[in-house]
């Protein structure tokens, strides 16, 4: 996120070769043939171009410099105890990755001697697009994949990873999508209108989860005024919207019964595209609700 | 529930003042009056009259015997250590209350000390229609009646709780609503038709709940075969029913992201009226659901 | 539907030859062979089964004599003017295709004429499970069909056609199932409860349609104590139930706009099966509905 | 609608008595003395100061003055026939009211009497705000009403005449409200996603309705990127907005009946607040479908 040296694209398309790769070290790891070899191609009109080209050129290389270059690559439970590139650690951190309990420390390190000795690379994951318990349940997943498929997963990853840290380095036209947002909207079908002043939260869930992310309130349209993720990017994901729609009902005069029917509506949902847009609207009487995926 | 001694209406009608009063010892407390005054109503046609003969009886008693006769209820929070009439310790022991914590039994403590103050009777609620957390609500919402409210409020929760024990007692035409049901419906919108194998639990949620209720699975109407609430009464209460339908458009092949936008789906309602029936279906697709109080 | 020489399956089976024959004529039309040969089978346990063995008859039976049956059956626009077997007499009368309008008597001549031209034989369609729109759009679609799944096509109808002619015959154990049935239910989720009173009319649409079928008011569960189709089956087609729930919100005090956001509200929906059961219900309140096919 | 002479609140504001009166005549009806009177309460800040400063004149005049102001208006159905201030004129043929039918002009000629008997003024009421229907319907109505609250509801339609007529002469800051806008969504909640290609036809309905008045296709927002209403305004009446889902989802390649059980999906709703936003979505499977007055 922070990035002091960032620089524009036309300064880098401006740049020599060394200066070009030093300005990309630590896009692919401790990988400078990667920017070399890519820079044939430019000069590069958009930030979007300039990372086909490094995953082109990725893509493109032989067999056993891709498995060199993936097998540079850190171990993810590893990553806790040893050192770690600048982004890899500040990407870990931000999911707690550095302070996992001691039976998910024991998890994370079975799973990575598995994949090991299974695929001959470290599991490799764009921890900024995941949640702890995604990760565990896609590291699961992989594991039963063939060395083909894996490769291509892995790569697939590497291209998520390196299109976040280039925008942490480089700006100019034609940005890749980074991140999509949450959005939610309350619609009162008893007065048939935004319902104002309903409190929400949003809860990661799961064995790992990080818990309460977001606490606000609806405004004047039935909407947030700030965002449900400040900050911090989506994340692949189990969460959980809980709208206090009993308290906003009362307020409102409405006649329901003591307990009121409906009180606290949870809805759960999963993230599955950190880059795509996620409306989960509710339209609520005290007695009914229902929710979809909006646009 | 268990009442060796469950007589007939018949048979009730038929004896002679003893012999009636006796037999309906332990409806009311400790109170022989109560019988021996209604029996100039009978004979009675229905269990019902019989109940609302005994209940005329309290509510058109002179002040002081009424009072007397609240002051002759067991603390709620006493019950636990003292001797009680047979009904109320199986009442109690139904619903856990016998096995508080320290907090919980302090905080029942502290709430009686204060309701007696202020009322100089002890609280008075029918048990067998409520979950501790919903115990604990309407203690702290009575405190705040004034003498003549609250004066009608326990002799209310007395006709409750007489009923139940009537009906345990006495067997016969005409006999008063006992306890109501839950039922749900899953209906699949993707095709058109109920939602067969969708795996549901039923929880109480709340800070003293009891959890897992129920656990059962939809036959081929979306329906399930066996009660919600088997053996056991509804109770005025916060639900959740949890529908895992992930995994039922999974087994149906539907085409969704991965992981799925929705997997368990929790639908969080309050029972209001033991009584009542409670309808609570789920229509879903993969991507949107709608529930609502039905019938 | 009146068939004055119903008689027993048992009674049936116990007929020699001659009298088997003659019992089933008018069945499978001008066609004594069908029932001759499929009497070989019985005695037939179900009236299902001695169906199933007159069909067999037909679809095991040489092409030429396939041929022969289905020419023998009559045009479809023909049925008006010319005499027909007294079953297809009656069977045209209920739909109304004996007073059709100049236009329409033509679209189905030419139709009728198209048909006979490609395939040979005459269009053979269930009437009573159609619509006289139903029909048209069924007639065009099979006029697309290549000779051998048109020759299924007829066949089929034929099967359905000679199922309805035996239960007006035939009574007994196993009878095919006849006709499904069409049922609604209105909730109100303004106040939790179902919508008692709500008058609802339910319309057959279309271009030929026969306009107004039935004309009901839920009763205390929001349900129609009398069915939809009441005397009448269930066709292919499309129909619109109304719902008339402006003037009961307006009842039931509902506080809405002047007019009322919603008054009448209508569900058009088709129906494709005609032996299958449509559920179709309304969930409002005074600014929003929701419906699908329930169960 | 155009109105050549447009001129700015300055230039009104800077004009003397005669010119100001003169610039806005026509927007009360052959009544100079509104605007003289008015006048002293400038100048006006924004156009809706104006507009409430000349309606403050009306309401507070003697009652005399009241009652021949409003007896200087036209006569509903007279207005066909005879002249009419050109605002008048306008008016009326945008809705139609020049070209009844013989049956219609005779039922506004017969209310016309019958109002006029009643109250001793013509029946007043901002045309552009209404359809033929609810004019027809609010007539009825006002006719039971008392002569107090009568003055007062054609005071309010004199508000919202002379609103319109101003907005068409001055231009400014502050310009009142003129008219809402209709907006419809279409979510496919069989895939998650907005609907795309929609085709959605909106009709005015009832006994006088003009039928249809906009035809559009959804974007791939699942929104319409004309407006429904498009040089025209929002009219109080029923309208119902037709959406062609079934070939939406027969394109989508959605498994369902033959024919699909839902086809053309109607939405039946009431404007009431011409002024206001009402956006009408649709959420739909091909087995269920649900709308609520959304914002």
């Amino acid at each position: 996120m922070n990035s002091p040296a960032r620089i524009s694209l036309d300064q880098l398309n401006a740049m020599d070769a060394a200066g070009f790769s030093a300005a990309l070290a630590g896009v692919f790891e401790h990988t400078p043939w990667v920017a070399e070899r890519a820079r044939a191609d430019g000069p590069f009109k958009t930030v979007t171009a300039l990372h086909a080209a490094l995953m082109d050129t990725v893509r493109t290389a032989p067999y056993d410099q891709q498995l060199a270059f993936l097998r540079g690559h850190p171990e993810l439970a590893d990553k806790v105890a040893k050192g770690l590139t600048a982004e890899s650690q500040s990407e870990q951190g931000g999911l707690g990755l550095n302070s996992l309990s001691g039976a998910e420390f024991e998890r994370f390190t079975k799973l990575n001697a598995a994949y090991r000795e299974k695929f001959g690379f470290p599991f490799i994951v764009c921890v900024r697009r995941h949640t702890r318990d995604s990760i565990l349940r896609v590291f699961e997943q992989r594991l039963h994949d063939n060395a083909g498929a894996e490769l291509a997963a892995a790569l697939t990853e590497i291209g998520h990873i390196t299109r976040l840290r280039l925008i942490d380095k480089i700006d100019g036209p034609g940005m890749p999508k980074t991140t999509g947002r949450l959005s939610t909207h309350v619609l009162d079908t008893l007065n048939g209108r935004p319902a104002e002043g309903v409190a929400i939260t949003l809860h990661e869930v799961g064995e790992s989860a990080r818990g309460l992310i977001a606490s606000v309130v609806t405004n004047a349209d039935g909407r947030s005024s700030k965002p449900l993720f400040e900050n911090v990017p989506l994340r692949i994901g189990t969460y959980e919207l809980q709208f206090h729609i009993g308290a906003y009902f009362a307020a409102a005069g409405a006649k329901t019964s003591d307990p009121a029917f409906l009180d606290i509506v949870p809805i759960r949902f999963a993230i599955a595209e950190p880059e795509g847009h996620y409306h989960v609207p509710l339209v609520a009487s005290p007695w009914s609700y229902s929710t979809y995926r909006g646009s």
